[in-house]
């Protein structure tokens, strides 16, 4: 399991000859922990830097059943047609992966997972949001420099994961089905407000009435409510993976959405709040990960959490003093750093 | 609007010689932000602290319209009648509170405020809900050690002030009302998994029927999840502010749980777990506010910002000399301070 030592250079090379080995070895680096790997990794990517950013950003969530992974299978394999190469990745938060999850990834992308101009790399494994995010939104970096012209982030989580791959992403698009119950039942609003585009998929066979006065009822609704970006208004869609409807139609909309966000500048404007943002959250995941991990504050750590616990110091003053010796240590390092 | 210069010892022995003024002005204190007071309310809580705790803390929630005022004023003018002495606090994050708001708190609950042994204290101004919900519950112990036996605390806000508030109590109340459309609408799963009951309020006059359909339906939800409070089934009731009714079977179940957690050891188990999550939770809050109060961190964060925004700095690079900077400065602080 453990990856060949390199040296940066080489991962660095190995990108941006388009080396698919090189490239899925550079995301594990990325998704590594330890620390050797952190700064090997940090050095890797801001020597890929320059050569990113060129691809056009997908996001896709919907409800279990919807078809995700189908149409990205779908999508993905008309680009290729087209000439595009496109990577496909995914963000899954509350599931500790397995080899097998991991294999069935691919299996469910089967085609796809077999083209040439395709990468399909699954969520990095287990762990807060956060984190896991903070992955995916570097392995899509280090696949824009390797060339890819079209990355799709897929949701595979629930709650929160849609948030952060909208914060991600430059086209956030939402799946629908055909559902048996009400309309819109089951639908958390909130997701639909993050939205650019609604598909709403498997409109094939019985179910394209249905489909149709579904995409009417959305497209009512999102007339009533702020666009997910400035200056485009968002739309109910129809398509079937199975039958191919609706997947060139797709990405003309795509198309047209960049076009349109490049000419009045929100295109850049939105990439620019986004890594600002991304700085903000990753500092302050890295704040916590520094103190919980300083070897100062794990030693006081018992004492403290007992003495609050059982009600003999205050939360404020015990905030105080495990903060002093979490800054304090910083200084003493370095003291000694310098002798 | 400055209040009079007093030493911690003031403030002490002011609070624990039950002074209603001096309680009130401890409470500013803890709601100040300036570095003096800060330090001030720090060492007035740690000397406070032995003769907090001894209430029993109650949270209320529910929607817009449920009545929280109308009950928290009836149930705490019931609770001064049996020669309690009631502390009512509110949480309300999302709105800056002029001081129009803070005399409207107080009127909806005229005839509490006037009790001699009731003290009324609105949701601290605006600000992040972490903020607010610290000086709250830092007022809910300033309170204690005052010989107040009941606290309650009201969310005004919504959304994830409910959280906050199940957070820093015993017993959670979910307010509930008759609604014209479907019986569980509108109401949001996640809250009725926090509480510890649940009261159909406004159960009078014509809605008395409803409310007794309601009671059972929600009666044969609650036995389906998981309690709130390990060894505690969360029912339903009902009751009438106008009418005075339901009251005093209320109080009845508030003592029923407290009696039962106190004998199974939960009580004081979640209230140990409370102060330990508070000060993870305070940790978080504060090492931000200490890095983006950090003057090296704000002399280079335009220069910083600009570079990640454009795309020619890494963000985790910028992370990582960001936090350098941050934890080096406190270094050289120190060494000029031993100097």
């Amino acid at each position: 399991k453990r990856m060949p030592s390199r040296t940066s250079d080489e991962f660095v090379k190995g990108v941006l000859q388009q080396n698919r080995t090189m490239l899925a070895q550079t995301i594990t680096l990325i998704e590594s922990g330890s620390p050797a790997d952190v700064l090997l990794a940090q050095d890797v990517l801001r020597q890929l830097l320059p050569y990113t950013g060129k691809s056009i950003r997908i996001g896709v969530t919907g409800p279990p059943g919807a078809g995700k992974s189908t149409l990205i299978e779908t999508l993905g394999t008309y680009l290729c047609g087209c000439g595009f190469k496109i990577a496909a990745l995914s963000i899954d938060p509350s599931s500790p992966r397995a080899k097998g999850s991991i294999l069935g990834d691919k299996t469910r992308m089967e085609k796809l997972a077999r083209h040439p101009q395709a990468f399909i790399r699954p969520s990095p494994s287990k762990g807060a949001l956060g984190g896991v995010a903070r992955k995916t939104r570097e392995a899509m970096l280090v696949c824009e420099a390797a060339g890819y012209d079209v990355i799709i982030v897929e949701t595979v989580g629930v709650g929160q994961s849609e948030t952060a791959v909208r914060a991600m992403v430059d086209f956030f698009l939402l799946l629908q089905m055909i559902d048996a119950g009400d309309e819109l039942q089951g639908i958390k609003k909130g997701v639909i407000e993050l939205a650019d585009a609604i598909l709403i998929h498997k409109a094939d066979g019985k179910n394209r009435q249905a489909a149709r006065q579904l995409q009417v009822a959305f497209n009512q609704w999102l007339h009533l409510i702020q666009p997910a970006t400035t200056g485009w208004q968002t739309k109910a869609y129809t398509g079937s993976s199975l039958c191919n409807e609706g997947i060139r139609e797709l990405w003309d909309v795509i198309r047209d959405f960049k076009r349109e966000t490049l000419r009045t500048g929100t295109f850049e404007r939105r990439r620019a709040d986004q890594a600002i943002d991304w700085m903000q959250t990753t500092i302050k995941e890295e704040l916590q990960a520094r103190f919980y991990a300083n070897r100062k504050v794990q030693e006081a750590w018992p004492a403290i959490e007992a003495a609050v616990g059982s009600g003999s110091l205050p939360v404020r003053q015990a905030v105080s003093e495990l903060l002093d010796l979490f800054l304090s240590s910083h200084r003493d390092k370095r003291d000694v750093e310098e002798k």
